[in-house]
């Protein structure tokens, strides 16, 4: 509703621009959209980003911000095991920048959709004189049954995806989410829990143990660090900020054993996969420090700076 | 993505509390919702509404404000022929309101979403020191075919529900979304383009035009002027308002004369439904004024004041 005047003609380009999907049957011009939605079940997910809070401009670039609009979504679609189709783009456009502002925001869509068949399928546009917000939701479509945070069981081995820690100091607005890692992941196991890695290490593997009803003991020297994490100067170690840095967007996930030791021996594909720690009945979650001693995992994540 | 502190609790208690519904699998506290996808269609539209621009707290109430954000949204799958199914809000809270804000917020939001069967199905919770930022995005299925903007025709009857002109003295906050009047319509008759008045009667008028290559004659003397439009003390006439002021949400739809009359002779509901004009298939958008003389339709509308 409402977009501001000159806001007719970007979007009429828009309508143009974005790429044709076999999922879109109308988009972007009408009261809403259309989508032939044939697949049983459909996933939604959606993420806001607000300058001052996810991100400043600068450092980051417009392109950046709307890479890492999509790319938020497409990491919760991706942790749900299943294959992103159609995005929905709201913002709140601040009139402090340049009319190229929202084409080089355009561009950082456009081209993460592109790389994942994702259609950009609708959205609304405002101006104001606050600051920039965006807002995307994001369709996909399971591969097999969708992967919950509730699946995990006692004996489970908990994995990762890449590494963990620093990652504000800029791979934030960068990182390729992990869609077709877990896509692959759903093909070639089977997975009983799995969520992205967004609040940090620690506070999103808590969630997991929480809507599973167990606990865990997490090997603290199998914990990949990357980095941006031992560079880091604060008074942190490198593995605080793994365990708490949060917006590293690798995917947390546990399956059983057997399935465990098959992914390790024939890894699928070059993201490397870590083993960090195994579920236990006991609802207790456990740190084994590097000299062997247990401590209770430290509930850090949550709190972001810039 | 990254709630603040104190919005697991809320989010928790939104989980409990939202209704449940045949078209959710799984809801809120997961990566992404899981939907129940049988219908060979999905509709999607999304709006956002910041503090300010839309709306200005007072005179809103949270409580407004959350029944505003899923009503537009509501407007537009009605302007579909469509039935709303499942909504999922994003927000960022001004930290200048009180905790209570959220809640009263929420209420609205569910109030309405109860009314028409919609089930709160996700979200994303942030807080900032910016203004209030609310963004919607609903979920719909059609009855028959969608009712685009495209489909009017030579010929056509032009009609509307309601009345029209002076929303923003007040009407913009607590309006009904005329999902059940779009549903009948769909139920009675045939229509050829439908969508609902957000950026002004003329503005919106032309959106349809445009989209199907036609042209009108609009009846001023026909034209239903709400009593808010009257009523208003500048320098614009009650015709003027009403063509111009937007934010009505009423229908405003196209048939064939056959169709128009079977539907005034029998009206299908207790909103009033008027003949504003026809459609012509030469392309101009003439307005009959209450002398007779015809004068080019003025291209009102779009730009919102509080």
């Amino acid at each position: 509703m409402n977009p501001p005047s000159g806001e007719f003609e970007f979007i009429e380009s828009l309508r143009k621009r974005v790429s044709a999907s076999p999922y879109v049957t109308l988009g972007i011009g009408d009261d809403a959209a259309i989508l032939t939605a044939n697949p049983p079940q459909t996933l939604v997910t959606t993420d806001m980003l607000m300058e001052g809070t996810h991100f400043a401009i600068p450092p980051a670039s417009p392109r950046q911000v709307g890479h890492k609009a999509l790319a938020v979504n497409l990491s919760d679609i991706a942790a749900m095991g299943g294959c992103p189709t159609t995005a929905f783009v709201s913002v709140a456009l601040s009139r402090k920048y340049p009319e190229s502002f929202r084409e080089e925001l355009f561009q950082g869509i456009q081209g993460l959709a592109d790389r994942f068949g994702v259609a950009l399928a609708g959205g609304d546009t405002n101006s104001w004189n606050g600051p920039f917000v965006i807002s995307v939701t994001l369709l996909g479509t399971p591969v097999k049954s969708p992967v919950l945070r509730s699946g995990a069981r006692p004996g489970d081995w908990i994995c990762v995806t890449g590494s963990f820690g620093g990652s504000l100091a800029g791979r934030h607005l960068d990182f390729i989410p992990r869609v077709a890692e877990a896509l692959e992941l759903q093909r070639r196991v089977t997975l009983h829990a799995m969520q992205d890695v967004s609040d940090g290490l620690a506070a999103d593997l808590y969630h997991i143990l929480e809507e599973s009803g167990v606990g865990c003991r997490l090997d603290a020297q199998a914990i990949p660090i990357a980095e941006a994490a031992r560079l880091s100067r604060d008074s942190r170690t490198p593995l605080e900020h793994a365990l708490g840095d949060g917006e590293d967007f690798e995917l947390l996930f546990t399956l059983s054993p057997e399935e465990g030791q098959r992914l390790l021996r024939t890894p699928p594909f070059e993201t490397p996969i870590h083993k960090i720690g195994e579920i236990t009945e006991d609802r207790t979650a456990w740190l084994v420090q590097s000299n062997g001693t247990p401590i209770p995992l430290p509930r850090l994540g949550w709190v972001h700076a810039l």
